[in-house]
């Protein structure tokens, strides 16, 4: 952490801080006289100093982070990607291509049944399902809940398909137990109560990025769970929230690049809600790929039309079959390039 | 809601969707068939209609609403202003200019009984302290919890004034039995679960808008927890985010009036997390108060430089003793000016 | 400026680069060497130096300004307001408040001498109006151009009110010789040859913040004129693009205290452009002035309904005249309370 | 275009409301009486109506375009894809992949003529390289100019490349005489006088988007160069000004899908300017190619550490070479992937 004096500050002062810091912080604290400013330098472990308390000193001019404010979501203390691996054996974060397909809500068990089955036929290894819904409206549709998690697992049964969908409040956590992957909702990346009881179990976490979250928060999010002792955390990007209205969200592809570099972790990337339009999915699908991502999360309904929730940008299983093939055919051609 | 279908409806197709949505959604539908494309225009309560669901229709070009989709926060509905009346009599929206004002984090019982103090005597009327802290790293100091509200519970006996503290999870909810506003912070804007257990109890409600959401959707957050029963809710306009970064956040003052214009319920302006910067505080407090906020929520600390968190944002309590002399000035000349 | 280099980089290769810093900038290097990482500090005018050149050398970790990249827009380098006086006299940011108004577009001679008499009645002291329209459509009205102008110069003579309106490109700037302060519209803030040569002139400049263009752009693009040898530049704050979509832009009114500290020119707010609403304008103007303003632009068409653009935001002559009583009243009123 | 109408409108206003909108626009009005509000279905050429004058008629509650107010650059109009086809025979927009590439800046005759040669070699077809920069602060190199175009044209002659440079001015076009394709700049996108006069000439356009414009707004803008009678344009996507600061820009990826969609035209992505970081650079022209881009423009420079502008984003002659070679790669497989 580098530290910016205000102009005028006397060496007396700049010293008196610089010992007071290394009292408070634990840290080495190193000042450089210059000319018109001094400057503190901080060794050691900063990650825990409040920047806002460091700005609210008189005498600070600025401050400047050198260390990232994360550890254990870090690759500079994790060299090695992160390989997530599934009751079943599915592996995320391997180098394949992990498809997670399914309906933005479950309707009932034969709908759900059905989309496992094709979706599964067309590809994808994680069937994915809301039951708790986050609706903008109180009067909207809020899924089916309990009993939907029920026909969730009874798709698994039917097809072997892990699934993931998403928990809204902590309580609920006991329905969670034969669900493969918890979802944190985008709505809920900074619900650090949720975050904390999530770092205390044993089940991947597929972490949404915020509406208007950046990299770096998201990062910190992940942190929160991790920090409890559950490292199995994926990234997912699902569009963030800007001026653009053509599109639901923008999907920030470089966050690919971005995380995958910055952190261990797998990256996830859902198009459907990025774009909000289902003949959007396919092109955003294949850029996701392209980049890099560990995954992809789609949805994928039987009669888009009459979906509950989001039909807008599903895809039908007839249109994810035939974007499935072009996204496998094309990470295997990257397998080839990229070697 | 009105609906415009594709070019190339046939009026058999357009008529079979309108008794279709007639009969899904209890509405009537009206049929205008222009040249170019036919309108459905649909008549009754539309409030619980998915739009999304609507677009998702393959005859659909594009969907509107007319009604907005809130009821009980809208004030439609509600010509009057609602006025909130605490315990002791406090009253806000009534037209005075209610300042609620303490330190960001509580640190002890000192602090905050000395802090309660001296803003009452600069005028506060509600004592502000944060007990649960959200913070982006899970290795910053995270509050006081249970015994920072005894600490506040203290400063309300010493000094009468009532307190607001924010929550972060239902089930804390036994710990603020005598917390007089329960705040939810803009991280948990949309965190449904929450609100809805708030609908359920009998404390007014300070909302603070998310990060990035629009004034719609704070106004159903609103609803959320007025369709639970709880009707007495405030809003808090804090900052948004957006691309500039001299500011922490960038305060949304036309909040004031929109919120005004589309509800009646009370409207709070956070001036120190807006800005970040103490010496902005002054600044954009006169403005809030001079577009018409009910109120100010100010965070004050009698040692800024060593506050454990958000010191950069905070005022003294000399400085604030000089703002609110200004404040409530400005109340007075804006009480003629507006007569 | 502080630079912090990689870790690993040797002492030599510090010194080295240092030296070529010195060499390359005039500046003075000082090396700060830390356990983790080593510092330079660079010492003189450092305001030439791009920092995504030294942000490209492979030793650098990361790079801080410490030195504002602007001299003559700097309050540092000159603390006293700039006050800007007009040929007959009217005075902009010595105190008083400035109210410029008039239609958005010039549409006839009556029209613009009507508007001119009345807002000069209501107090206004200076005339809007755009003759040059810069419109998303090549199929809008685009102003009167050069026969608008005129108009506006017979409203000028009629009434004695002082004119401002926008231009687009440096070519027309020979039609401009009769107006009192020439506009530089949101769109060409960094329309830097257009900037250039209002450098060269003798005129005052309204320079309005792009929309999406930061505080530090803005000042910037007031360096690029003042660079030039006018330095009677005005700033305008007219809403900036968010997510946001219930106001045509956000206000930004933390720009006023910002641009006030950072910078000794006047800032001018258009409510008009920034809400896109016209019952929303009184209660920003209020907002703008409490917060410290030194004018305002404001839209008033004499039959907004028939107005050939921006009808929606423009105030009637009596709406207008109803505002202005409560503005000066305000201004009054802050003037004791300041005091 | 559908407007719907105040609560309370009578019958016989709507109907002369619309009478008025026939004679003013000369369009067909359709009325539907609904039991809350009623309805205008305005049929015809409806793109030179200004939707804010509609909004300001006291009648009318909100408005709606069906029609997209652009014609020449629609996709409804112009079915096939656009090819633009330059002196030497290269296409863009044929289903090849056409990669510009060059400095930033061009510094000298000898730096631009080696990297042309580079480039050509590594399958560029275009290159590029700035003559007139346009550059936040006055203070910053502003490049070479006429004698800079003078290097670029020798390059051109050496290896016979045809060059893309960017126009900041209308009275530059002199000196543009033999460039292939003339850029317009983020930051002039909207700068209508200029897109006008491009409107004149004969040569191809790559029009970059603004940092903070939509899709439409970029639409119009191609619509503007249109209108007056020049076809050849290609629109360019450089990354979109949003809160997130880890990248330079955020690239906006779902514009390629967007703009493919709604327009016949060719589209380019820049990822240099997107992310402001050289390693990010590949990553994001894969994900721009397998989302369908017409091409890719490329910063390249034979010492980025030394580069007189945006080093940081520039890849070396190597880089680029490693780079292109995997895009080509890409190409190639996509060929047979959507076949």
């Amino acid at each position: 952490m580098i530290i910016v004096l205000q102009k005028g500050t006397t060496p007396q002062q700049a010293e008196e801080f610089g010992k007071q810091l290394e009292k408070s912080y634990n840290v080495k604290v190193n000042l450089w006289e210059g000319v018109q400013s001094s400057v503190l330098g901080l060794i050691g472990d900063t990650t825990s100093i409040d920047i806002d308390a460091i700005n609210a000193q008189s005498l600070v001019a600025n401050v400047q982070r050198v260390q990232e404010p994360y550890k254990k979501a870090n690759r500079k203390f994790h060299p090695d990607n992160t390989v997530i691996t599934l009751d079943n054996g599915t592996k995320i974060g391997d180098g394949s291509l992990a498809i997670m397909a399914g309906p933005c809500s479950i309707e009932g068990e034969e709908q759900i049944c059905g989309i496992a089955q094709s979706v599964k036929d067309s590809g994808a290894v994680i069937l994915r399902g809301g039951a708790f819904k986050p609706r903008t409206s109180p009067y909207s549709f809020q899924g089916l809940k309990g009993e939907g998690l029920k026909y969730m697992e009874e798709a698994k049964k039917r097809t072997g398909l892990p699934i993931v969908t998403e928990i809204m409040a902590a309580e609920h956590l006991p329905l969670f137990e034969n669900v493969d992957i918890i979802q944190v909702g985008a709505r809920n990346m900074q619900n650090f109560e949720l975050l904390k009881e999530l770092g205390k179990i044993d089940k991947p976490i597929l972490l949404k990025r915020g509406l208007a979250c950046t990299i770096e928060e998201l990062l910190m999010s992940a942190e929160y769970i991790m920090a409890g002792g559950n490292e199995r955390v994926m990234f997912c990007e699902r569009g963030i929230r800007t001026y653009e209205t053509y599109t639901r969200n923008t999907l920030d592809i470089s966050a690919i690049p971005a995380l995958k570099k910055l952190s261990h972790l797998p990256v996830i990337i859902d198009p459907s809600h990025a774009a909000g339009k289902a003949w959007m999915v396919e092109s955003l699908s294949m850029a996701a790929v392209a980049a890099g991502a560990d995954g992809l999360i789609i949805e994928v309904h039987n009669d888009p039309a009459h979906a509950l929730s989001d039909g807008a940008q599903s895809l039908t299983p007839q249109q994810f079959d035939a974007t499935a093939k072009k996204l496998f055919a094309l990470k295997n051609a990257l397998n080839s390039i990229n070697e």
